[in-house]
C-alpha cells in the first residue's frame, strides 16, 4: 500500500484539530480591553495545545519521509493516534475554561500520555512492517526518548496532586524537548553514508 | 477522468466529519472530575462513529487503489456516500447526549444502514465503469460481504425495538468485522498472479 | 503558476464548506422520534445546499482538467467564488430554520446568483488566460448555459415574492440541470478529434 | 526535507481558517429582511479578513514555488505564521460583534501586525536557507514592503485611539497594496533571463 493517501488523510485531521480549538474562545459580550483577560487562561491552553498538535505533525511529517509503504496495521495505528489527538480540543477548552483546575490539567496530561503510547505504537507498527535493520528500525532503535517522554508524563501528571502549575510547566518542558524535529532519522541517513564510506 | 481529486476532496470531507464530532462534546462548566461521567455516552457514541468513519475512509482509500479511472456516476456516487457519511454527527450527538434512547440508536443505525447501501452503489458504479472482468469486478464479485451487511443493519436496528442496547452491540460487532482492511482486492490481486503461473 | 495548489486549496475550502453546514442542526433535547420533524426544514434545506456545493466542486474539478495554468485573475476570480460560496452555510441555516420564509429564500436565490456570476467571472478569467481558441475557450463559446442559469435565479427570485416554495422549486430545477457534469468539455475534446481525423 | 507536506498542511489550516470564520455569524431568529441588518458588521468584518487570509495564502503558495527544500526553522517559522492567522477568526467576530468598537479593532490590528511580522520571519528563515544569491534571496533583497507594511500597521493602530474607523480604512488600504500578487519573484526570473541573454 503506499503512503500518500494516509498522508494526506492525516494532514487533513491534524490541520482540523488545531484549527478547532480556537472555535472554543468565547468572545467577550463587550468591547472593552478588560474583556479580553477572561480568555487568557484559554490563550494559554491554546498556545501549549497549538505547539503539540504542532509537534505531532513536524514528527510525523518527519517519520513517514522515512517510510516506504504501508500495512493494514499501520493503517489502524495511525488511526488510534488521530483519535487521540482529537481528544486534545476537549482537554484545551476544559482546561483553560477551568482556569487550570487540578483535574482538568490532570485529564489533560492523561490525554498526551496516551498521544506519546499511540506514537510509540505506531512507530512500532512502521519498524515492524520495515523490519529491524530499516533505516527507522535503526534511527529509532529501543525507542529511548519515547520511552522517557512516557515517564515524565506521569511524573507530570502526579505533581498535579501537589500542583496542577506544576504538572502544566512539566508538559511545556516535555514540548520544548520535542520542539526541535526528531534527530534521530537524519543521524542514521548521515550514520549509514559514513559507513559506507 | 482522473481520480486524484475525487480521492482528495473525499479524503478532506472525511477528514472534516471525523473531527467535527468532537465539537459536540460539551466542556464542563467545573473542573471537578465527577463531571467528567457526564461525558461518558457522547464519548462512547464518538468512539464507535470515529471507529465508522475511519472504516470507510479506510475501505474507500484501499478500494480507489485499484480504481484506475472515474466517471460522472462514480463523481456522483461517491457525493451520495459522503453526504450520508455526513449525517453520522448528528446521530452521534443525538445518541449520546440522549444516553442510548430508543429512537436515537435506531436512527443512527438507519444511518448506517444508508451509508453501507450508498457504499455498495459506489463499488458497482465503479464495477460498471471498469467492467465484470476487471481486478474490482473480480474481486467484489456478488458483493455478499456488503449484502450481508445491510442484512445485519436491518437486524441491529430491529432489535433496537426490544433494546437499543441490543442495537448498539451489534453495530459494534458489525464495526469489528469491517476493521480489518477488505482483503477482497489483495486476494484477487494474489490469485491472479498464481493464474498466471 | 501551476493550477495544482489552487485546486487543492479549493478543495478543502469546499470540503469544509459543504460539512460546516451539518453542525448547523440542532439536535434535540429529547429522545423522542417526533422531534426530529423539528429538524426536516433544515435537513431540506442542507440536501440542496449540499448539493449545490457538490454541483460546484464537480464542475470545479472539471473545468480544471481543462486548464493547463492559472495567472493572478484567476487566482483572485477563484477567490471570489469561494468567498460566496462560503455564504451558502449561512443562508441555507436562515432558510431551514426559518421553515423557508419569504425573505430567507430570496437571500438564498441571491447567493446561489452571484455563486453563479462569480462561477462565469471565473470561466471567463480562464478564458483571457488561456485564448479563446483554447480548448476552454471553444468549450465554454458564449457561455449560453451560464447565462440562462443566471436568468433563471433571477426569475426564481421574483417568484418568491408570490411563493417562496415557488423560488425554491425553481432553484431545485437549476440544481438538477447542472447535476450532470459539464458536457461541454468533453465535446469540444471529441470535435477537435473529429476534425484531425 | 521536501516542501510538498508543508505546504498541503499550511493549504489546509488557511482552508479551515478562512471558512471557519463563516460560524460566527449568528444566524437571526425571525425571517424579516430588517432582521439581516444586524449581520452586516459581522459580514464586513468576515469580507476583509477573507481577504487577509486569501492574500496570505496567495503569497505564502506564491513564495513557496521559488522554494526548493526546507529545514527544521522554516517548519517552525511556517507554524508560527499559522499560529497567528488562526487568531484572526477570533479577533474577526470580536470585531463584527461589538460593532467595530475601539479595542476590538486595535486588537484586531495588533493580530494582523504580527501576522506581518510572522511572515517576515518566514521570509526570512527562507532565505538563510537557500541563500542570499537565491532566487528567494535576491527577489525580497531587505524586503522593504514588508517593513513598510509592519509600519503602516503600527499607524493603523495608533489611529484606532483617534476613531477606529480610520484605523480600519488603513487594514484595508494595507489588503488593497497585498491584493495583486507579488511581483518580486516574477521580477527577479525575468531580470535573471535578462541578465543570461
Amino acid at each position: 500500500m503506499e503512503k500518500g493517501r494516509l498522508e494526506a488523510f492525516s494532514d487533513g485531521v491534524i490541520a482540523i484539530i488545531i484549527t478547532i480549538m480556537v472555535i472554543s474562545f468565547k468572545v467577550p459580550n463587550n468591547a472593552g480591553i478588560a474583556s479580553l483577560t477572561s480568555i487568557i487562561p484559554a490563550f494559554i491552553s491554546y498556545s501549549l495545545s497549538f505547539t503539540y498538535v504542532g509537534i505531532y505533525w513536524n514528527n510525523h511529517h518527519h517519520m513517514f519521509q522515512a517510510v516506504t509503504s504501508i500495512n493494514g496495521a499501520v493503517l489502524w495505528a495511525n488511526l488510534v493516534l488521530l483519535f487521540w489527538l482529537s481528544m486534545i480540543p476537549f482537554v484545551t477548552e476544559w482546561m483553560g475554561s477551568n482556569h487550570f483546575g487540578k483535574w482538568p490539567v490532570i485529564c489533560y496530561g492523561i490525554v498526551l500520555l496516551i498521544n506519546a503510547i499511540a506514537y510509540a505504537i505506531l512507530v512500532r507498527a512502521l519498524i515492524r512492517h520495515h523490519g529491524k535493520g530499516s533505516l527507522l528500525g535503526r534511527a529509532f532503535g529501543a525507542d529511548l526518548k519515547g520511552k522517557t517522554t512516557v515517564g515524565l508524563y506521569v511524573v507530570g501528571i502526579a505533581l498535579c496532586f501537589i500542583s496542577p502549575w506544576l504538572g502544566f510547566v512539566l508538559y511545556t518542558v516535555i514540548a520544548a524537548i520535542w520542539f526541535i524535529p526528531d534527530k534521530r532519522i537524519e543521524n542514521e541517513i548521515f550514520n549509514k553514508a559514513e559507513t559506507i564510506t
